[in-house]
């Protein structure tokens, strides 16, 4: 069962499209809401000319709309989504989406993403905290989230991964958010969520992918270090990128100091790429995201 | 005489506009575009809900479309225009714009400027620049660019103004850049280019406005310094604000780093103000701007 | 009674100066150091030049100093200090402060400032939450934290700082950060913690001081939106700046979306202020700051 | 024969040193200077802990400096840089360096130094501006600085640079700055000005070395590109990194927008790092630049 996001008082409808170039789609799919007495509140297209592919999202207010909120995934698919060759997904905005939330041993993202909860800056359902260390047990507590330890070694993965998948599925998570989760999920697993793990990389990929990137960032002696928040896919630390970004550092800064300032960086931009995935704003496209904001 | 910008191997139609808002506005005008065959390539808009205001710019390819380019403002105000209050600007891609260069005695927003439109970064003809001094005439000839000197006073201010409008209507000046110009026009001159003259004032705005920002920031002790481009009105520091950005200062900056740090930002901020005017992003509504980029 | 920063396993001694600008000072302070075996981790000194002020902040390890602990501050103003008139502060890296916070509705910054605290981020004792409402008490109960409730009117605020400086000193508090307080401060009040009131305001002042600036920001149509700590003094956000940043932002913020994006930055400036301070790297001359960090 | 450097009325010693960290260093160093008669207005220093390294740069006015300029070094050395093991380079202010710049066909560096240098923003001397092509030459002529073609093919490459070679020896070329030069300098060339040749590369390396980062920046979906200045060693886009910095940048950007987005960074970030060298601010070490501004 789904609870309405209270914020929502006036409840609306999120399209987001993608298909190849065409004269008329904008005016094709604006004229269905608008003779259906739907009042638009927000519409952003995007054509990628050297692919010639038209990408949209547009929002419309329910109240008042001619078709039955059940019945509008198949009007727009008979009516616009097959004449155009559309791939489209339709949400609404008064569901409030469950998120799992995975943690090792870092605090500062769990922390923040409890309280932008707590807060009700994000509006989710966080049904479980699932770690392979038990140390943040007393965080969840403190928020009041259950949590559940999977200890992790090179021989149980696969059998802990399965039950961790059991678990998410009697939680009805509709997805994951990986605030430092300090294991690496095998294809199998990825693929019960595609498009929906969301991770935070502490640098800004594709620079220093895989472990210890802060250390690396020193070696090299970068000016900037930064943090990337992707979905997650088969290859580590590949998926879409959906926020980044960076801040100064100079030669004063140690690897300790890197780390310090990384953290404000990666809970930042974690919160970032969580915001716009609850709020229907990312259209994924051959590796690439698109973030109508 | 206008030349064609020659970088727009498609010419295409921009409509920037704003209305009450209202359900149907995109839908009717995209339609029209697209019933009369015309390939839309941009589409944003905006809805200000506090205010019931609906903004949106439109830009689409004319080759093909089926009303000939100097009915296409009559045609789009009978039409769509009256119907929905609008208020309209339509422009056309291949129009190059004519801008006039307003200049004192420092060097680095000119060569800036100068520089990019040698470059073909921006596209636009510069008939003449004009200065209270002569320090920058040597720049002016090193870019092949007529210089034209007014000594102004306070008793010659009127009287210099009034030829500098003859001189800017003369070369058909259709917008004005204040390039660190060092003097404040008259609410009489300004009128006679209202959103057409663009000004970079070296503070974020709308803090330390008028003379001197960088020693007011040094003695408020600040911790970022900024640049402000801005539409010039009657108000000084005041019209609308096109670009804005700043960097980070320490106690080790000196005012006189704080004017070579400023410097780059300056030059930064009035181009991209530069840019997103004659690329017709632009469009004021009360005193603040929108910038569909 | 204070208790050690277990953090610091090699404690040091910090000495921050100020004094008129003179030959030998570098030299004389750092052999002082030097001769009695302490081993210096950190120098930086800054001469401003326009005032001829000369401004040091100095760190060494204590292990093996010849000067014990208690008689470092009496042996240096002796041989170097009324030398060179100087003005100075000697901090040991071992003590522990002991922090305030006061807040009124708002949770983001209270959040982060425990979770910090929780992590160990910011290592200081929390003896006490302050609050003008109730709102926040569950939070404070949340992290262990006694929370005192202070009803303010225009009738009972004398009487109501009273008890709560009584509170503070009973308390043995070093330092009161103002996280998102809704309420000003008397000049008597601040009189009793010079520079030891840290506030956060939510613009990048000294634009938009005093209330709403948020709103303020968007009526002017700012591209940037700020925020900026400062210790308090007696007047209202005049006080010196110790962290400031902005971002961008667009016309398509709404008011709701400048105060979204604008908590983000002001809970990280915060927070990167409280460091500086508990690092004991700011130094305040003439209401501005030096951060030698 | 140098020309002294107009700007600078107080001419100024500087010092950057680096050697085993001991106590005693800064007492010594500051001690020697004062005693002389020195005073000193620039010292910053930097412990490496985890290598016990010690840094510095120290910046003292010559007037009345009790030793004449010319014996400054072997005091130096004889008295202190023995004793500690020290690497150290000794630069006066009034030095006036000699640069050349090497380029290709993309103009926006190259105006923007050669503006900078008209301004007087950087002083230095540019004898020469070196190019595999022939579109610059206007450009160079239009500033009046020589200009000499090399056309580079895999034939005579080694030919052609031991040919530049000779005419930067010929010009007493100090460092070289390659605004945008398209060539892989050979080994060879690179050590004749080992940490003296600045390169800008359009990408924040590590990430996107090589052809064509926009590109790659654009097929990887990154949301932030950047721009990297770095002094050339064996190792394509492998040397030191003097500044470096990023934009946001979203779906909506299209390659050539990249491109245009990054030449302001890449402009300031080059001459930046221009600007850090030229104040002997950059001292290298194990592939790493402390920065001392």
């Amino acid at each position: 069962m789904r609870l309405p996001s209270p914020s929502s008082p006036n409840p609306s409808a999120i399209l987001l499209m993608h298909c190849p170039d065409n004269k008329g789609i904008i005016a094709t799919v604006s004229e269905f809401i608008a003779k259906n007495n739907g009042n638009i509140t927000f519409l952003d297209q995007h054509v990628d000319a050297s692919k010639s592919v038209f990408f949209m999202r547009i929002e419309w207010e329910l109240n008042g709309f001619a078709i039955p909120e059940e019945k509008i995934g198949e009007y727009f698919d008979v009516l616009i989504g097959r004449r155009y060759s559309m791939q489209w997904q339709l949400h609404f905005s008064q569901e409030m989406p469950r998120m799992a939330i995975f943690v090792s041993k870092l605090p500062h993202c769990l922390f923040d993403l409890l309280s932008r909860w707590k807060s009700r800056e994000i509006e989710v359902e966080i049904p479980v905290i699932i770690s392979n260390h038990k140390d943040m047990e007393p965080v969840a507590r403190q928020f009041g989230v259950a949590f559940e330890h999977f200890a992790i070694t090179g021989a149980n993965k696969q059998e802990q991964e399965k039950a961790q998948l059991e678990l998410l599925a009697r939680h009805e998570v509709d997805f994951i958010v990986l605030a430092r989760y300090m294991q690496v999920l095998t294809e199998e697993f990825v693929s019960h969520y595609p498009n929906r793990i969301i991770n935070i990389h502490h640098s800004f990929l594709p620079a220093f992918p895989g472990a210890k990137p802060y250390h690396s960032a020193y070696e090299r002696g970068v000016k900037v270090i930064g943090a990337t928040s992707h979905y997650v896919t088969a290859e580590l630390d590949g998926g879409p990128i959906i926020a980044q970004d960076t801040i100064r550092v100079t030669h004063e800064d140690s690897i300790e100091d890197l780390v310090r300032k990384g953290r404000d960086l990666e809970k930042v931009i974690l919160a970032r790429a969580v915001w716009h995935h609850i709020q229907r704003q990312v259209l994924v496209y051959q590796n690439r995201t698109l973030v109508f904001s």
